[in-house]
């Protein structure tokens, strides 16, 4: 069994999922090289001292500059803040260490074009966290339509709602403010939907969208860390400079018609990452707050018996399940880390490019920035006019 | 086209879902023999006219001794209170009318069977409003388990849950007092279930159950109608005489174990009249208040996609559904009385008994006083006692 | 009691829903004003003679202009083919004739305001098919969204999802030309979404959308009504000349973002009229498939217990349903047509419009051909242009 | 931060879910005393040192005896095979060990007395393993019950349903043997709804089932392991002794009816542990196989939105939840067992017993005899005749 020592710089909700993976590795894929959880980096002294105590590093970093280049990692794990992605990720390429990188994999396509041929130029492995591809219902839709079950794809509909900031007097975290965060909601959600649409039904071609900001002024908190934010709610109101909301309309290459739609101000949605597929053969439905479930319809069923069904992907027949629990025991969010980790370890353990890698995440970001070009010219943008 | 001449005794809300079927038949089952809504009739001369002008009955009688000797009546229909059944059934036969009679067919077993031999005698037509069987989506159960799709049966859930009487101040109704309605929930809803259960799974053998009264005393309430009441929350309060929930456990011949639950204490619950069958071959789930749909697993299914499968049973494929609209638009509880009564037409028209007939109706009276006598007893008791 | 004496124009799958909702309106709504059933007008002569009986007709009649004219004849109920709307509705309010016309009130905006401003002159009360508003759920919704208990509207999500022609030896229906439908699924199942939309968010500002024909040549039927057709899957090919699906992204006047699918390709969809609608106070979510539900989210409740509530709208506190059954006796598609005519003939007793009119069916007519505008031109269309 | 050193016995299935509770309490719940992974024990030494590498324990064992008088552990935690708890618990309590018992605590109410009164005489804390209680959604469910949100409740219907020996010719593996596994599904599903009736509604009165063996004999396998196994189709049968299914009536000491099922064969169920609860303010539901949501209803909610709430219980309101992920970022099965030992840990470090303990392995016993007891003499038994 090899050892693959890994780096990781962020220690917040993203650092949090990305250790709990890297601890269940051995545990659950005991077959698949191994990480070794060799350093946390973050800013803070503390604060990174207390993670690396919580989350079980060997050791802490302030600088990552000093990490990237340590001789004692093979691997750099970038969960910092969006910002940072670029400037870590080409040095720890020229330092010749393996990449994984949080999404999105940076603030704009030039950015993450760079990054990508950094990496390439490097030979490193580089992948980029979309991690809702590796639920296990998701995998088996991957399936289904890749052996023609499906038939021909008509539609994508996709959705990611949440409700987190509909009240307007809740304060203007960092995640509102376009310079630290690059995009609000399309950047921040509509990227799962986006990579989940070219997963299953393959490139873009045209987009055009419309965003808004329903509420344009909150409250400037006093701290915050992750998601959340203390504030007072009379304190003074600065500006929300991101979408709260994103739609839009896509054309594959394929011929599928898209609809993706990415909003914070869906209440009684926490977080419903949702879509269908609809074929000449059949239809799928899927939604992340359900995530060990998938809807499937077959046209070829018998007549009197034509439905949805609900498939619990728990089975030791479904993608991973044999390493977890019997059937029917269900599986959470966390879980689609670490089987990430896993394709991420695997990749490294066969000397190949993992799968979603850096060209996923440019492709990515060149649909969310043909989408933004679309909503300030007012037209249809091809993703072709920016790559 | 033959006219059947139809005299209906009961005029609230059972004789209103009747009167609307036979106003539908002509129109949505043309080719069937067709009701003509002759004579109805009610004890209250005011109320029964009104009745016959909204439902459109030719004429009105107030003595039903008087209408079910009328010449131009073919057809007897009883939703008279239980308590009149058994005698205007007798006078019926005697005269040589068909007999459609409501459920539960009489007060209790020996009076349903002197009513069963009475039409038998009589060589007249009867049939007892077990009307949920005529639901689409229960129809296709039916089938399903006819062609052996799901195999040898093990179990049988079914549950008649409602909330009408929660509330402790809601009035002493008619169907709260054991002198007039015979019985409780056992009896008003459990009927329904032990009919089902009857129609899917096959005759049971032996029952052991229980039954409370949770609200002990009510008030008494100045006027009521159907089911509804009007009373003053402070008038003086009368004992509840019959049971508000009954369970009971149930081996059926077949060799399936059942459990049947009948409440009018489930608060949520309007009108949860449902059931689940589990076979060797499969599972099938019905829930009342999705009437138009059935839950459908096949052990068969290949092995990466089986599931529960939704199907709504509105295809023209399914039972009674070429009749009405097109796929996908829904049926209402209503119309299992249409396709009842179009069963009634039928068979008149087939000179054949319809089913379910007065033999389904003692053999449900059975059941329950089994039920009942294993209460009293604290014991199991065999249905073969009571026969 | 008044009567209000009807002529209608057409004798298919509308005649058949507008012909048992005039036959239901007596017995179910005794209080309002009656509708008699005087004329069926078609013209196959044979036909329409078989409707007048199975529908209960008092007479037929096979040229529309002599029905229109009729001194025994108030209202005109215009269920023809669409091409056909025009042309009577003008007649029909030249002959003072009050007008029920159904959706799409005409083949293109032009004549729709032709018809509105006739049917104004003449002074006739008019009124357009949009029955779906009619379910007690969706007057529910409209309800709370009247009495501000969902807040500020920020989305609405409306999709018509149907699967009848997924197969593509499915036969060239006359639904599939363009010179007799006028339009495919955008003006059939689109039209209904539209009008939902504005009926509880208000009126559309601009739009832009996309459609696709993904069939793009059938069998030429050998005969054909209502919605199915026979033929030969080896017949000569015909083009198809409508859309399979449209898809529309909205901004509304009052601030909210709208996103409209309507589709004939989505497997396992038999009739999913859908919508959600997402305020700043709450959420509501509809499913033409559950008609008697509404899912309802607060974020007002409790903080332990927020989440949807499947309402089920058959309490006779919800619209129409004190008329009908008790609580948790579900009704179906056809009681959306009750409803309708119910407010039909309230509107001419009380002497007022009725809702929606045809200024609802201009205004629908509007949006569709916005959305064709901003497909031929790919580009945003305001209403405004086309007003 | 006090340490607790863990040893344990069992490696299989349960070994696995406490290994993993163990490898992730420091990293989640960091504030609470952290275990210490000591030993690991079992009978063969190649697949003990396999599970020790694995799951990550300091050391391994094969012998209990010599692991229970280590003095390098404070807890003794067992998940061997049911028939060998009772003889190592009480060697732990002699050795002055804290003690986990995974349930059943033993093979019959004596054993399981004594254990408990060799615990208690020992001063030590002791636990059973009813992980279900520590789902953040029954959490909730205990809560609403705890405040009188739900009022007096009524009734409870509890469902273990599995599909795992459907099939004929699955083989006999030890859970199908009496004299390994003591009980069939009666006392490996049925316990756990026993415990959640008593954790929610209180104590059992009295109870009157049956049960059944569907399959009466299977072929022998050549090996198996944890819930699996292989073998030839065609190999020699042998009989299952235990109960394919029981079902049972009961009657809580609070005047509730219960009704509780456990089976094997019911196709389509994975994994359904469920139960709902009627009470005289509200209803509640719970099924496992969707372990993140409770649903709700309140009889208290206003008239025109009454209906069940689908609570997602993954807010940082929800028990637990604040040490996991954002809200609507689910958990799964594994993540009962880390709540589980959360309250051990907590347990030992507060210097109180945890609950639920052997008294309530004890009472579970009791019940899941008088059910054997009523089914054997045909007759309710009173929980108070066993003890």
């Amino acid at each position: 069994m090899s050892i693959v020592r890994v780096g990781m710089i962020g220690y917040k909700f993203m650092g949090k999922a990305h250790s709990n993976a890297y601890r269940a590795l051995p545990m659950f894929f005991p077959a698949v090289w191994k990480p070794e959880m060799k350093a946390i980096c973050g800013r803070d002294a503390g604060g990174v001292e207390q993670a690396r105590v919580q989350f079980g590093w060997e050791s802490a970093e302030t600088d990552w500059r000093d990490m990237v280049t340590r001789d004692d990692i093979d691997v750099v794990d970038i969960n910092a803040p969006s910002d940072a992605h670029k400037e870590i990720a080409i040095a720890a390429a020229a330092a010749g260490k393996h990449i994984f990188c949080e999404k999105p994999l940076a603030l704009n396509l030039a950015d993450s074009i760079e990054m990508l041929n950094a990496a390439e130029e490097a030979g490193v492995k580089h992948m980029v966290g979309f991690n809702y591809r590796f639920s296990p219902a998701v995998q088996l839709a991957k399936k289904l339509i890749s052996e023609g079950r499906i038939g021909t794809i008509y539609h994508f509909r996709g959705l990611f709602l949440q409700d987190w900031i509909v009240d307007p007097t809740f304060p203007l975290v960092w995640r509102l403010q376009k310079e630290i965060a690059g995009s609000g909601s399309h950047g921040d959600l509509g990227a799962h939907v986006i990579d989940m649409a070219r997963f299953l039904v393959g490139e873009f071609q045209e987009v055009i969208g419309m965003s808004e900001t329903f509420v344009k002024e909150r409250p400037i908190p006093s701290a915050m860390t992750g998601l959340s934010a203390k504030g007072d709610k009379d304190a003074p109101l600065g500006a929300v400079t991101v979408d709260d909301a994103t739609v839009f309309l896509a054309r594959f290459a394929g011929g599928a018609l898209g609809s993706i739609e990415a909003t914070r101000f869906a209440p009684g949605h926490r977080c419903t990452n949702s879509f269908e597929i609809n074929g000449s053969k059949g239809s799928i439905k899927f939604d992340f707050e359900r995530l060990n479930e998938l809807e499937v319809y077959f046209t070829e069923d018998a007549v009197d018996v034509q439905g949805f069904r609900r498939v619990l992907a728990t089975d030791s027949t479904h993608a991973y399940m044999d390493a977890w629990w019997p059937a029917g025991h269900t599986i959470g969010y966390e879980h689609t880390f670490t089987h990430e980790m896993r394709e991420f370890m695997l990749a490294i353990e066969e000397d190949r490019q993992p799968v979603p890698n850096f060209v996923d995440g440019v492709e990515c970001q060149a649909v969310l920035e043909a989408v933004d070009k679309s909503i300030e010219e007012r037209r249809w943008v091809a993703i072709s006019e920016l790559r």
